[in-house]
């Protein structure tokens, strides 16, 4: 049954997803109904912008003269268009700006896919042994090794003892079928024949983990879920998880088991979301920052919180699951990538791999937002990278009304003549304010005159107000639904200035490590979960990021995930892991000349804002 | 200050003990002032001829008449006397053949010793780190590594997760010199500078376990202690305990730990007596039969004991200690050399290494006699084996007054005309009566004509009786100072029978296999502690070993220990046992045809006893 007359099929990229609309139906409902996530912070009126898209083939209807307002005459051409005003008239595929995304759509699993070809560490080998007698009493081991061996060309030569405790058992029940995952020389598990071969990659934040169950024939994922990491209670960012080590000797030990516990119950939930088994899982990749990479493997961190923060181990680790504490296949393996210095970990190096930006030709500038941050900066092949205590405010905590991106967090914020507007996650009665909206929040208070440069609130402009000696800004109030009024305090602006100055002072440092200006840099890539939520302009408008053309920005979602599931499917990802670690310039912050200065510098509140490509001083 | 003009210097072999000795002094005297152990059943009287010995160099008392009934004439040229008649009158050079050392010598933990050049398979290697710096910050890890293979050229790759764990520590502490084991391309050490480099050689037997510390630096054994396996409250013999595993699932991992924790003990018994610790054990090599090695290694034996009789694996194995559940350098491995078949396991291949029995040209048949004893046969550099249930009565188990060859046990009989002589062990009041002591006394009552060929007693000859409606020979009355007369039963002789048909039939199946016959086998090998203290001549006379001149009879001791500290000290030991296990033909002793007839045939009591050099028949 083909599609009705007035059925016109969609593509929306990057995501993917295609469906049909008909020619009454606005682009903007027509995504809500695949599921696109799409922004509409004035509720598909016309007036918030909110829902930019660009339609990059078909026929759509005519742009209104609101869009006229909001569009030059060279994007309209270019097929920009709001999404709630515009209607197909023929088949379309249409790109979704990272920034007109909701964060419905973005989970923390989310991340740059990739193209490749697989090569897994792990390989699965049907076999059937012959039937052993007394007059051919070959040992079950080595006649596994034997078959094996002969009828693929491999030179395997050892069995892991866990897989040689089940294999007379499992060879007698499955009459001398089996299949063998080999890993380099060693057989890593056995199961029935045409079993799948299981991988799990798993990237480590200092406050979420992400885990992705992939099938490692295909390389296919095949689920993700995202936890948040229980090493939480033992404190928010990673100095006081370290300090919290070393205080008390078996404390290490606590938090270790707390983030494999985690870690085991990923499993079993992605492998009963899949109808697969642990036992399955026959290779796992972590990436994660140094101090949760260390944790994780039972290393000290005592030596990564003080001068000069060295690492126990740089080089990438395998330990087999079973050294770790983690239920998997019983002899697979934990692959560990490289980390490049205490605080520039694996994940970082997990980020530059999954989005090739250790390639860049161009000047690029590749962040992974999060509790620390850490930048790179590519220039003609060089890597040298910088990391950022930007502490958590980002993830709500030190923020009067602040909260996770959670449903009822403020995520969206627009100041516009006719009031405030803003969107919550899961479009929820507002409950709080998460990193997003309140860069939203101060940008545009900031754009609005109610905040100073410095980031000194204004009082009684638009809805700010003194209480309990401290000015605030009602974002929310009472009437809206919310228990209480969500406000925006001068302490919170603070806050952000203070997360936002640590960035900005490690782009700077980085472009004046090597002569270069604000305007050289060709791309701007963010990596992170938080990252890939914020409105760039909003970040320009603070000060966070530098002021560039919005097209310069590629927002990649987890690309530490990625990178991870990179690792997992491939050797050659995974030896390249191994080249961008080696290869990479680490600079401390702490002893760069001027680091005082620069930081003082980059508290203060941007000087240009970005509207229609162009770049405007903000007066 | 030098020796009296009357002590003369003599040189006991191979125990290679030498010591003073007065022209007035027997040479069994100075042997026990020395502490070397040679028999003397008489008390010294010149009447048991169990102290024989031969002057190799040097000049003794002319022998008096009684000597000249004991040894012929060409003997007694070869310098053959009876120890407690023969007086130095210079420095000599005596030979002490294994049938005169008394078990006061022979502790289980002996075995042939053989040069060797060391190859260990870990290496310590001293060296001192670059302090790292905020300018050059390497992880510890990377670093080891980076210096390690600068400053020896050599290729390690990998730091085990433990080593990893505790490495940061340690190079603070100790100013950043270490000493770094290294094994293949791992380090599985640290420690301070020019530590020792510990292995661990262990013989796990059924019924005992010897076991060694070595110097991987100079392959010296710094110390060796036996200790009773534990297991042997499971079953007596290895089928009894592969039946206690089959039918209850914990009862393998019970076993287990039975066996991993007195090796834990042994190690750190071991260690205490060398003040040493067991971390610095960095290596350790096991051997065992393929139960006692399936068991130790946690693999499943229920297929061991039901035809086809498969081994879960034969290969050589390496097993992290830990993985075992040892407590020995937290990254060592133990190696487990390569197991033949279900009852020829790596102990017989450690042997065959050690005795070089493997290498030879001329006819060899080499026994490792023990609760399962196991006989190969190297003809032309061909190896072929069987294996012998030959049960637990040589260790005094099913033996009316048996007992192992503890404190008390009579070991050495001779019946003479003026009466019973025994020996016991450490010349303590008789207790019991053990292996060596019940094949001398069936075989003295054999030739003395009180027990015919079947093996039927003969009542009142000697000292045999009925009691019970049973024969028994009382070899020790009340008035000997025991608490209770200590007999022989029929019984017993039936005992001993089975135990000896088993073997003997082993040496005639490999016979035939290959048309020899018996006069063909130049050389006997026999090892196992009990097959040390054997009185050959008996063996013989009871048809337990073949009717050949004595000198064809080499008696090694623990072989399998020697063997596997071979290989623990060095690698190409551990190939050659690899090439053995891989050249060994086994042939199953129930495949084997004829063999009921065999065994039967087996049965009876010897033809022929050996006499000064000569093979008579027994009338």
């Amino acid at each position: 049954m083909g599609p009705e007359m007035s059925d016109y099929a969609i593509d929306f990229e990057p995501v993917g997803r295609i469906g049909q609309c008909t020619g009454d139906t606005s682009l903007l409902t027509c995504s809500h109904h695949l599921g696109v996530g799409i922004n509409s912070i004035c509720g598909g009126q016309g007036t918030c912008q909110s829902c930019k898209i660009q339609v990059v083939s078909g026929t759509v209807s005519k742009p209104d003269r609101s869009q006229q307002d909001v569009f030059s005459s060279t994007e309209l051409k270019d097929g920009w268009r709001l999404a709630c005003q515009t209607y197909p008239a023929s088949d379309c595929t249409v790109y979704v700006p990272p920034d007109s995304m909701t964060t419905s759509q973005r989970t923390q699993v989310e991340g740059v896919e990739v193209t490749f070809s697989s090569e897994p560490p792990v390989r699965g080998y049907d076999i059937e042994l012959p039937v052993p007698s007394l007059s051919g009493p070959v040992a079950d081991g080595d006649s596994l090794l034997e078959t094996l061996n002969s009828r693929y060309q491999i030179g395997c030569r050892r069995i892991d003892i866990d897989v040689l405790r089940s294999l007379s058992l499992l060879l007698r029940s499955e009459k001398w079928k089996c299949q063998v995952s080999v890993r380099d020389d060693e057989v890593v598990a056995i199961g029935q024949q045409s079993s799948l071969q299981l991988g799990l990659a798993v990237d480590v934040g200092t406050t979420k983990i992400a885990g992705y169950l992939v099938d490692l024939r295909n390389a296919k994922t095949l689920a993700s879920r995202g936890i948040m990491n229980p090493q939480i209670s033992y404190g928010e960012d990673v100095i006081s998880r370290i300090n919290n080590v070393t205080k008390s000797p078996d404390m290490g030990m606590k938090l270790q088991r707390a983030v494999i516990g985690a870690l085991n119950s990923l499993a079993i939930e992605l492998c009963a979301e899949t109808n697969t088994s642990v036992e399955q899982i026959v290779e796992a990749v972590v990436v994660g920052n140094t101090a949760m990479h260390h944790i994780l493997a039972g290393l000290p961190v005592r030596q990564l919180a003080q001068s000069p923060f060295i690492p126990a181990a740089n080089m990438a680790l395998d330990i087999k699951a079973r050294d770790l504490g983690l239920s998997l296949a019983p002899g697979s393996s934990v692959h560990l990538l490289p980390n490049v210095a205490g605080f520039v970990g694996a994940d970082h190096v997990a980020m530059l791999l999954a989005t090739k930006a250790w390639q860049a030709r161009e000047l690029t500038v590749a962040l992974d937002i999060g509790t620390n941050t850490e930048i790179s900066l590519i220039s003609n092949g060089e890597i040298t990278s910088v990391s950022c205590a930007s502490g958590p405010a980002f993830e709500g905590y030190h923020i009067e009304h602040g909260m996770r991106a959670a449903s009822g967090a403020i995520e969206r914020v627009r100041i516009a003549d006719h009031g405030i507007q803003y969107q919550t996650v899961d479009d929820m009665p507002p409950v709080g304010i998460c990193g997003s909206g309140i860069i939203d929040a101060i940008a545009q208070l900031y754009l609005a005159g109610a905040i100073d440069k410095g980031g000194r609130m204004k009082d009684r402009r638009i809805g700010i107000r003194t209480r309990k000696k401290q000015r605030e800004f009602v974002l929310a109030g009472k009437e809206g639904g919310s228990e209480q009024s969500i406000v925006v305090t001068q302490g919170d602006v603070r806050e952000l200035q203070l997360a936002k100055a640590a960035i900005r002072s490690g782009i700077q440092v980085l472009l004046d490590a090597y002569n270069f200006s604000e305007e050289d840099i060709t791309r701007v890539i963010i990596a992170g979960a938080f990252g890939t939520y914020i409105d760039i302009s909003s970040a320009i408008a603070i000060g966070m990021l530098p002021a560039l053309p919005l097209e310069r920005f590629r927002q990649v979602g987890n690309a530490a995930g990625t990178g991870a599931r990179l690792a997992l499917i491939s050797l050659s990802e995974r030896s390249q892991a191994a080249s961008i670690a080696s290869r990479l310039q680490y600079i401390e912050l702490a002893s760069s000349p001027h680091f005082t200065r620069t930081f003082v510098q980059s508290g203060y509140l941007g000087r240009y804002r970005i509207r229609n490509g162009e770049r405007l001083e903000i007066d």
